[in-house]
């Protein structure tokens, strides 16, 4: 019998999955463990990959193939998974071919020479050395989302986010986060007052050897589901979780005078990969089976780390646990390792000038700012040259801020000189959801509260598995929270955890 | 201007070029790191890279861009390296369109299963087992030796033995091995006899602490000129040396009772490593710029080995090294570390069981009674149930042993039930090569014995650059020695090595 026009279109997409699969273990072995003289051997076979999987995907015979299944309702009503399954492949090739060839490859060069002369101008915090690069970037960034607009029937801002976050608006965002950005100042000023009333933390005393940091990441990533048959943790100049569902890799950067940036670290990427290693293998190899956008993904890290393991709860558990790990380092007294004590350590906000420094409260306010600033750009209504006033101005605006120089500024972020448009929103987007999965399960199972109290986290994973997890990407990041937690995503309980945590005395 | 057939080729094996390297990087990483969960995922993912080099390389076009490119003579005379390359493309192609699909699929099918079973059936030295499988293995390899010989117009043997080995055939190999064959058992009984009036070698005693090995190896590597830039060493439970040719990945497998084996170990494979390292940068990404066959590759390991490393000169080196990098372990007296000890422990003689615990002079016994056997099967003179008695009979007469299990027999080796056929005679070409050039390489340079003696290496690397690596593909194995040392291969260099080993008295 000869095969479906679905059936031919699964064959394809299970080659590209594989394929996928080979280009993301081979983006981990470049970060984790790759030889520096390998780099250029190496960049040349990621492109080859690419290109082979551009050219499957791109094949004239999808788009007839894509057309043939869905009028012939392959798939279709009698089985949601397999109609999702046909919308998603559809995703997959509307993106791929929206863009001509040679917008896909200027852009590709553009990124990459941008990208490269940043690391430069980073780090000598010069900003008119890459000027001319990042507007060559935004030249073509304003290009693709044109023709993917066109090609989606979307606004532009919105064609480049659905890439990312797929079905994401930004009629969605804007009043959530009009409501944050109205919400934050005056809330900051309270924590900061109430914080000022609280006693100062303690910090540890180093040096903290590596050996037991990674030890102690492993004893928790365990406990909290971490499955090292299928997964690893390694060691990368910038943390990621990579690899596969069915190969998660993990990665960390290590300091010998501060455990505590490492180790929540490696909670945050726990997050990322427990999601991963959850997704349904019935579906694997297909996209419905994939996780869905980084809005979600974002949550599934944010609720590991800030909701469950900078709680009181948890860190009560951690502390004796920690104590042991570092016995060996000298000179902490007991009160370091009090809980109240790390629970300030945890929580402390401090208003700063960079984003993966920041804490819960302020880093929606760099995220929000960024939005503006890219959204303004896509739109036409920024240009690249006046990007470090707008920054400083909105930096000022909303944190009282201004930055020395471009460095702490609009230098700080790789994502707009690696052609990441569009991305920002999610970061913000994976916080709110956290705080509302997070709440919704805490009402579904009451167990999960008291189970994090003492290190029994099967309640809260079995929740997130059935609810989150297993979706996989039969849903749009919307419906899941919906489903998941009977209302759309909205800012209350975002709102009301943080009044919680930073207005309230906790932890002692 | 358009492409020429030349050019069209070109561009379409540097595409399977790279997907090759990201093959070969993959199976590291199964080796080396990847976690057991993820093996079967892995499966799925080498299959489906697998495929599409397939595909890219039996494409229609191919045989005739290839036809149109000799025909006008591109690359021809005017430069031997295009052309070689041209020929190197041929080759590949006709190795890759020999067999019908089915073929191809029947194979991979029933060698995969064979060892599956093979691996439990050698456990409990079971032949009866995986006798099934493996007749299907051997039925299913007279197949496609069949076909392979009537497209290269080739004996079966050498339809097989080309894959491995390009240009080796039966004839030139069975007078050297008949060389050998008549040598080495009176040569064994001298050898055994002049040992047993030598002192008895002092063992070692550990334990060796796995950083302290691995230390000395990573000393001993750079000094030998691995560039840990391009390459690195990890642990995987069957040493050996994979990655690309600008990431060099070798392996070893540490035992804290004994360093003598895994630091040979690692200067094997480093020896395989250096001819990768060494492979020229001009020529990469093209057919003409890889490695020679298994025998040349296979003579890089075992120069570096067996004629340096187990040397007295070498051992004298390495000897203060080793007492440093063990001082720790308690209960060794002096003696233990003077270089003759240590040249009676790397070259103890003892007939044996197993092929890769095998010593020099027992090796070449192990892989000449494979090759007949081999050469047997594949031609139909020998079926498998047969197997492990005319193994047995053949141990009984070459070396005096009987296996007590076809554990210890016929069941020791991954290779047939694997489908690797026409292998095992490059270990035995590749040990007397690496005589003849080691020999070569001295009387063309004075200074390369001195060189070692004190732990510089760099003359013998570059000899060995210039003489071997430099040449990849561009001559065949038989070629890259003649030129090399100014004659064919013969036996009379590896037996005057042997004797003058193992009949001398040496070290002390």
């Amino acid at each position: 019998m000869a095969a479906t026009p679905y059936e031919q279109l699964e064959d394809r997409f299970e080659r590209l999955f594989q394929l996928g699969q080979v280009e993301a273990i081979l983006h981990w072995d470049t970060a984790a463990i790759m030889p520096s003289g390998a780099a250029e051997a190496r960049g040349r076979q990621l492109a080859a990959l690419r290109a082979v999987r551009h050219g499957m995907l791109t094949a004239a015979e999808v788009g007839d193939l894509l057309a043939a299944a869905e009028s012939i309702g392959e798939g279709g009503e009698a089985d949601r998974w397999r109609a999702a399954n046909l919308r998603e492949m559809r995703r997959a090739w509307v993106h791929a071919t929206a863009l001509g060839e040679d917008l896909v490859l200027a852009f590709s060069k553009a990124t990459s020479a941008c990208e490269t002369v940043w690391r430069q101008a980073r780090r000598s915090g010069d900003f008119a050395a890459v000027l001319p690069y990042l507007e060559e970037v935004l030249s073509l960034v304003r290009q693709v989302a044109a023709a993917k607009a066109e090609r989606l029937s979307l606004g532009l801002y919105d064609a480049l986010l659905d890439e990312w976050e797929p079905e994401g608006r930004s009629a969605q965002i804007d009043p959530l986060f009009q409501d944050l950005e109205a919400f934050l100042p005056g809330f900051l000023a309270q924590v900061m007052e109430h914080q000022a009333r609280q006693p100062a933390a303690i910090t540890p005393q180093g040096p903290f050897p590596v050996e037991n940091q990674r030890a102690l990441g492993v004893r928790l990533m365990k406990m909290l589901g971490f499955d090292f048959d299928h997964g690893r943790l390694d060691v990368s100049h910038h943390p990621f979780c990579g690899g596969t569902a069915d190969d998660v890799r993990i990665t960390t950067r290590y300091d010998e005078n501060d455990f505590t940036s490492a180790l929540m670290g490696v909670l945050h990427e726990t997050g990322h990969a427990l999601y991963e290693l959850g997704l349904p293998r019935k579906w694997r190899g297909r996209p419905v089976g994939d996780a869905r956008g980084m809005a979600i993904h974002e949550s599934q890290s944010l609720l590991i780390e800030m909701q469950v393991c900078r709680s009181a709860e948890f860190l009560a558990f951690a502390a004796p646990m920690m104590k042991e790990a570092f016995s060996g380092s000298p000179g902490n007294q007991n009160g370091v390792w009090a809980t109240g004590n790390l629970y300030r350590l945890y929580t402390r906000v401090e208003p700063s000038f960079i984003r993966v420094e920041a804490d819960e409260v302020t880093y929606p306010v760099h995220v929000i700012l960024r939005y503006h600033l890219e959204k303004a750009m896509i739109e036409g209504r920024l240009e690249a040259r006046d990007l470090p006033a707008a920054w400083n101005e909105g930096m000022d605006r909303m944190l009282g801020l201004t930055p020395a120089s471009d460095r702490e500024g609009c230098l700080q972020d790789i994502h707009w000189y690696d052609g990441a448009w569009g991305y920002f929103p999610t970061y913000t987007l994976g916080a709110m959801t956290a705080a509302q999965l997070f709440d919704g399960a805490k009402k579904a199972d009451p167990a999960i509260t008291g189970g994090i109290a003492k290190g029994d986290f099967a309640p809260l994973l079995s929740w997130l598995r059935e609810n989150v997890h297993a979706k996989a990407s039969s849903l749009s990041g919307a419906e899941i929270i919906h489903q998941a937690t009977g209302r759309p995503l909205d800012p209350l309980t975002f709102k009301a955890h943080l009044k919680s945590r930073y207005l309230e005395d906790g932890g002692d």
